[in-house]
């Protein structure tokens, strides 16, 4: 927990949109694959006709598969639930999906949006990855944690939706340049400065994460559960 | 509210320490300078013997005037209470100090620091100066804002504490360096980085916060009460 | 912000039903229009059958042409999506319509109902509204409040859903006759005291929000998001 | 309210699922109708095929009225909506139900699964029961309070969902056993220790809940509404 | 609880100052007291010289005397701690006044101060009357409810201090009238409208709370601890 | 983290007195020292005469002596600030104890009371332990947890002072006996059941927070920061 090396284990990022996972945890999934952790990752939906233009679905993807591989992700998962519509599917089906995964693979930690963020997408995915890590199964994951994702964790209404206030910071210093490049990977989602979804905001977010726990660069979560 | 000049009006800004008032609202003060508004700096404390070393104050000191005369600050006042001690001064004086000014200055608007920031002196400054606002007197001042502090708002215990969940953003893209030289005139303050009293994370932090309204450089603040 | 003249610049009033508009902020609308700003009401929803008589939703809409009239709006906009129904309308939809609606009208400034009301239609159109702000887009409204409704507000459950603690307080006092003029042409929404949503109940909020601030009379609002 | 008897009069107890209104309020229950109070019992949802096994769902039932008779409750009402599946049921229809059983029965009193809890048919219930009890109705219920439900309340994300704080405490004391024989007829939804849902948390849980108000057991509640 | 008497039974009222307990429960009092209960009021401070003068201190307390036989109050409880300045004494001298009052006087019901209230008088009043009523002693209250004060509790910073979300109504509809006289013997306290603490002002608020829960008058409370 | 060794390292307990460390963490520090790791108790404060009997404070201080070397304690640190007025000490005095107590130290974890407790005792230790360990120090903790204390956790005010939801979940399953036969050992402070600070409803305690994550007993806690 404090040692040169994270003790999270064989890791398990749930993602409700590609990149959300990069956004989020780019640099932790980089510093788990680099200790030798297993490190999957969920992708819960996929733009899907007529909303959603096929070849733009395909074409994120395959910058998903590209950004997971520098990263080092050892499985990306398609869970291929229609994207912008968790909140019009049954929700059992979200919570099915993401059980049956739970279970297949047995993740020690699990990196979950934050149920504060502006998309309902990103709620939804936090309730079931909430519902399917519950601990009454025979293996449940010991650490639950719930990254921030520019663009989504800071439009919604501040003291009305459930505030992003970091409790756990991971130092990800030896692998920001590795989380950048994957994000730049995503050249569909990309967008230039002054956006938050931009290269310049994801450094000054870690610069400022990092500072606060004195380092030069950290990924920030809100712990749900822990078991030790 | 939403043109190209903030409609802030006469400006005072509380300060527990000199450098809290350029580390949360330096740019803010910059712009309503240079937009002609006069704008008052209130430092609530200073360090006192035996705790602190009085050639070390009068440095600070020194370095506030310095940096205020920089950003275009009207006055200074100096309130001379014990830095590091207002947990252990009579509320009534911290309330008197401030009210006194209140009434002197009659500020359209009030910047405090957060009630929520690590330190004592902060949260009391903040305590007494909604007391100096209080809206039962013949003027009193229309809109206070609470700014954030690096090295002490990031500090606290998350959803124990008041969190800092910024609802208001004041553009300073064009005063960003001003602020940052402002900072660089208190080099007793100063930190090198990752310490997050450094021009890195300064910078990092106005880059964030631009960032989340689309524009290069802001600095966020919590609304307290606004009349219009 | 601080003077004479309420600063909101373009206004647009977001209602999930009929007569919330004026509940929230039908003095802040005679208001403003009486300062010669624009301000735009849009009626996110309208009763059908079978679970509404269409007389009765016709009855209600003349009723609120009227009251928008008195009150000085310049158009009204009718989103006609099904009232009671916004749980189980696709959320892109309600989205989408409010969307185009803020890129067509440009507003400044945006007023909602609160997140924390009773009705579900009133918590979807506060979410959905935020959505349609996002400051990603080319122009987005500068200046978000959220308004409270008697008859929903007071009625959900403390300090389990969100509050209403207001923190901006809008002088109404030359404009609250205005309002329950308004109110009145409301004659199928509106109740005998003691019923919250009487011309009654509507004066002592009115009276005892305009308290808080030291004047006659006031409409206060929680503010969601103000850039400057 | 602080004499020998509970002031609650007649009371209805709702519940997402069989088995709810025992774990959360069984000797609340016990105790009201050993005071010769009317309680009656409302069961919100059953498993419906393809889903749940018909077999197992008139299983449940039976369990449930055999407890409810231990337990001395006047009148069980089977609302019969689908088992979780209220966030794809009409949000209106749900409201319907609770409506007209309250209408009918006239409660004083109304016991209902906590909004923080993790199933989104205990929110849901949460939600619609809220409405069906709103004042503005000839005959409203006069208290309301939420009941805490084992393997429900303390799985939801500490902080980011309500949490639960009780502040209404039932002494149980005489009817602790009674609870928990009523709770052994539900054998099909008992657990072995140290499942939340099993005897022994249930007995540990009356023990803190009592411990804190110095009495051998309780039950604990949040209040949501009192009118006196 | 739901009938037409309150069952409080003996009950203490604790006001910081003179005037608050007429301000936040001055009819319930006349209620319990006009129903027949016990109604003590502990004074927890006095204005001293020299931030008060002995003559406005003794002109207050004769009002004070005056409104509570107007009232029904039984006793008047002067604990003549400082006024102004409980944050500047020691914490176990008003701990221990009020544990004695509380052991001399075994009130079934007991009303404290808001602890969000912005005079750090009534937060300490507040913290101290919790610790006198814990329920490990021999007997202690079973309800504790906290009331609002106008000119008190709506001048706190929303979201960022306790807030006051009431839970609890007293119909005072046969009391208000009661409640104004006996404010109106407070003439050294009380204010022209549009000051929060004026006649009018009560009058509106006591609109508001009754017409929530479908009354013409109310008080309304946040539980804080209740033990059936 | 998830392994069946805590990944605590060396850690430092602070109590505002004695027992609170066994209360809220003695399974906890059974469990560390069983596995090998330093654990250090600090107790901030000692009764002091007038106030408190000094044989009675010896008694107590011996009791903690054998129950410290019954879990296993390496070092019991005596900081003998003067109990029950720790809000009339310096603010400095509280925070540079500690501080320098960390320094020595240089404790990975750090388990703190909560800043919710009734005790002012227990707040302002909760804050100055987390002044001592900021972030900005060369060695500072990677971990800080607070820690319930039974009879002191429970009695504040449900929604207005910070609640206690547990998100760190210690398996103590095989060191219960260990905590509760320490807690034997503190006679003076043991009281019978049903009062909560009783080896039952320690008991409870523990098989709820177990169960709550499918163990036979657990210490919850809730985390204020972690670096990894």
């Amino acid at each position: 927990m404090a040692g040169s090396k994270i003790a999270f284990g064989r890791t398990l990022v749930v993602a409700p949109h590609p990149d959300d996972e990069v956004l989020g945890a780019g640099g932790t999934i980089a510093r788990l694959a680099s200790e030798g952790e297993e490190v999957f990752v969920a992708i819960v939906t996929e733009g899907k006709p007529p909303s959603f233009d096929p070849a733009q679905t395909a074409r994120i993807q395959a910058e998903a598969a590209e950004a997971h591989r520098a990263l080092g992700v050892k499985e990306t998962v398609w869970l291929r639930l229609p994207a912008a519509q968790l909140a019009e599917t049954a929700h059992a089906i979200v919570n099915g999906a993401l059980l049956e995964l739970v279970r297949r693979l047995s993740p020690q930690t699990v990196l979950v949006p934050f149920v504060g963020d502006m998309h309902m997408d990103h709620q939804l995915t936090f309730t079931s990855a909430l519902v399917a890590c519950r601990p009454h199964q025979a293996e449940f994951p010991k650490l639950i944690l719930a990254y921030e994702t520019l663009s989504e964790t800071n439009w919604n209404a501040p003291y009305l939706s459930p505030g992003f206030l970091p409790n756990v910071f991971v130092d990800i210093t030896g692998h920001l340049e590795a989380k950048l490049e994957a994000m730049q990977l995503f050249a569909s989602q990309l967008r230039q400065p002054p956006h938050e979804r931009s290269i310049a905001t994801l450094r000054a977010l870690a610069t400022l994460r990092g500072a606060t726990v004195m380092t030069q660069a950290a990924e920030a979560f809100v712990l749900i559960r822990q078991v030790v």
